[in-house]
């Protein structure tokens, strides 16, 4: 298998394969499935890639020499100011048809809330929201939202 | 907002917007749920982007000119040989921090066997699994996979 590098960046880069087959090398991922009181924690932020804000679960990369589950613990206190016993639920590709980026989901059982730390790269706004109106708003196609989001409101619709 | 495009290629493009934000452009895809007396349809095939095998639904690209609906028949034909009525369930950004694919998901309703056009570009074998099973497997982690097979699931999960 030949590999050609085609271009590297800061959090991706893109090889071609026998010229012919196009992947994106990407960093693994992970995001927060946290529920209180009947109120999911989502995190509302503009996204440059889709042109549009979205609501998802607090996600972000895994980082060098961190484990998922730092990542996890990480993305949940800069995001959202919350630390949290986290359990893995799952995992998947997100695309492997072109990019090799993987994404496991925690849930989130107990929540601490800690001080943010401040980070000015992120422009995140923290919206707890129903569960119900999150499932129903992603069933009726409202919602512009990722992978992880959908599956973890698929999690918690089975225990409706 | 400066768009500066690195690679453009055959089934993505890679543009620096901003020399800041490293965003693939990639084609929206489908996948079909599709069970029939307990078993899954379920498509194996190996993926060099992530140098493994997955099971998978049956899934691709939409091609220019083709509605959602249209591409997911098409898929459903060329990977795994059936037609079928099918119905919309839900819509996600396979990971909107770097690319703009957005996946729909379909369920397939009543399924008819049809001869499988050849397609000598596509190397998938058809692997109908218990439900019970995929559920199993992909909650034990056990199961390489795509986000809309991960969704999937999650959805049949709900009725268990």
């Amino acid at each position: 298998m030949a590999e050609r590098l085609v271009y590297q960046g800061k959090i991706l880069s893109l090889v071609l394969e026998d010229e012919r087959w196009e992947i994106v090398r990407h960093k693994d991922a992970v995001a927060v499935l946290a529920v209180r009181e009947g109120q999911l924690l989502l995190v509302e932020q503009y996204r440059p890639a889709i042109k549009q804000t979205t609501l998802e679960l607090p996600a972000g990369l895994i980082e060098p020499g961190e484990s998922a589950h730092e990542a996890a613990r990480r993305e949940l206190m800069e995001e959202a100011g919350f630390d949290a016993e986290l359990r893995e639920l799952f995992s998947f590709y997100s695309s492997p048809g072109f990019t090799d980026e993987r994404i496991t989901l925690f849930e989130a059982r107990r929540l601490f809330p800690r001080s943010r730390p401040q980070d000015p790269g992120e422009a995140v706004r923290v919206r707890w929201t129903p569960v119900e109106e999150a499932i129903r708003a992603f069933l009726a196609g409202e919602l512009a939202t990722s992978s992880p989001t959908a599956a973890g409101l698929l999690w918690l619709l089975k225990e409706r």
